[in-house]
């Protein structure tokens, strides 16, 4: 399938690199690929990753039927728009928006603060900014390996999937499925979102009480 | 251990009753005894555990080194003015204050909006408003009937505690493990109390995804 990750980050890394692997066509995008390719840590990671091209965030969105939103909240409606293209909201029409994102605020110091209000969230936002896109907010809930690499957990734990198409879901799912995220819970519409989006306090608490970003929640059941 | 468990509902009623099966000598603090006895839901409770007796929220505090907050939040601080009598703030200091509240507003409708800003707690508040009560955060991540009773899950999950005392840790770790909960993470100074009361609005959307409220998290790593 052809994928689109926009995002050059850990996050963008780590999923380009596994979809790929897994034999997904993957195209990262980024706001200027020259500038990209010029950072040595990027130009590294592309050199053992030679499958997975580099282009805009136009560019990359365009022909992909899956765009992996892999930037930061804080920039996320930003980069949409620009994937979207000239024509706003419609280039992403139709096409699944797999959001990852965290939008957080780190001018008050450590630990950063929540920056969407309770009552709404980023997957909200995007999908608003863009009403024919099928939004699935999606693993914002652990570290970047662990999205790419879950069996490094002997306990792989839940991931969540909040949107409003269950078709969209369904591929999401699959993808998730994929990447060897077992326990895939489906929170409902797309704003569930907030649910996960607010799970982001207490990870950070909990990373700092267990010193490694390398854990995961488990819903247990009965 | 005299433990004061400060509430009557299904928070209260599940700890107070499990922790005097556990011998512990338990008193619950209510507003009004008389009219708590009048309603034929506690009467019967009452009547099923007789060991626990019922008293004024001050009457239950007084003697108790540990004090059980099991009211909502919106009326914590009013329920715990109480229970440190006449004079203020100095009738719980040195007592653990075991705080499991979560602040909910329902006004809106549901899901609930959490009423504490995100860079404050109810633990928080507690805490200022008893400077030398030694308060601890814990349980409010799990339904009532879990709290006492983990053992119903095959997996209990992950408890947390946050708090400033470390020896008042200490002992609410114990009362933790009496209680069956296996594993308790402690995340760190009173402050990380936000973390956990940010679960919140993730723990409802789960429960309308799996339909009971009889699930935990559990923190999964290596």
């Amino acid at each position: 399938m052809k994928i689109a990750v926009l995002g050059t980050g850990m996050v963008g890394q780590a999923l380009a690199g596994r979809l790929s692997e897994l034999g997904h066509d993957v195209v990262v995008g980024t706001r200027d690929p020259a500038s990209t390719l010029a950072k040595e840590e990027y130009a590294a990671w592309a050199a053992e990753h030679p499958a997975v091209r580099l282009a805009t965030f136009a560019g990359a969105g365009a022909p992909a039927p899956v765009v992996v939103n892999a930037t930061s909240g804080v920039v996320t409606l930003d980069v949409l728009a620009q994937a979207a293209g000239a024509g706003g909201g419609s280039g992403l029409g139709g096409k699944i928006v797999m959001d990852i994102s965290n939008g957080l605020d780190f001018s008050r110091g450590f630990p950063p603060l929540v920056t969407a209000p309770q009552d709404d969230s980023i997957a909200e936002q995007v999908q608003r900014a863009h009403p024919d896109a099928l939004v699935v907010k999606t693993l914002n809930t652990l570290t970047a390996e662990l999205m790419a690499h879950p069996e490094v957990l002997a306990d792989p734990g839940t991931v969540f999937v909040s949107g409003d198409d269950p078709d969209a879901k369904h591929v999401v799912t699959g993808l998730l499925h994929q990447l060897g995220h077992t326990d895939v819970l489906d929170l409902g519409d797309i704003t569930t979102a907030r649910g996960v989006e607010w799970m982001m306090p207490a990870w950070l608490r909990v990373m700092g009480a267990v010193g490694t970003a390398s854990f995961n929640w488990k819903v247990v059941r009965g």
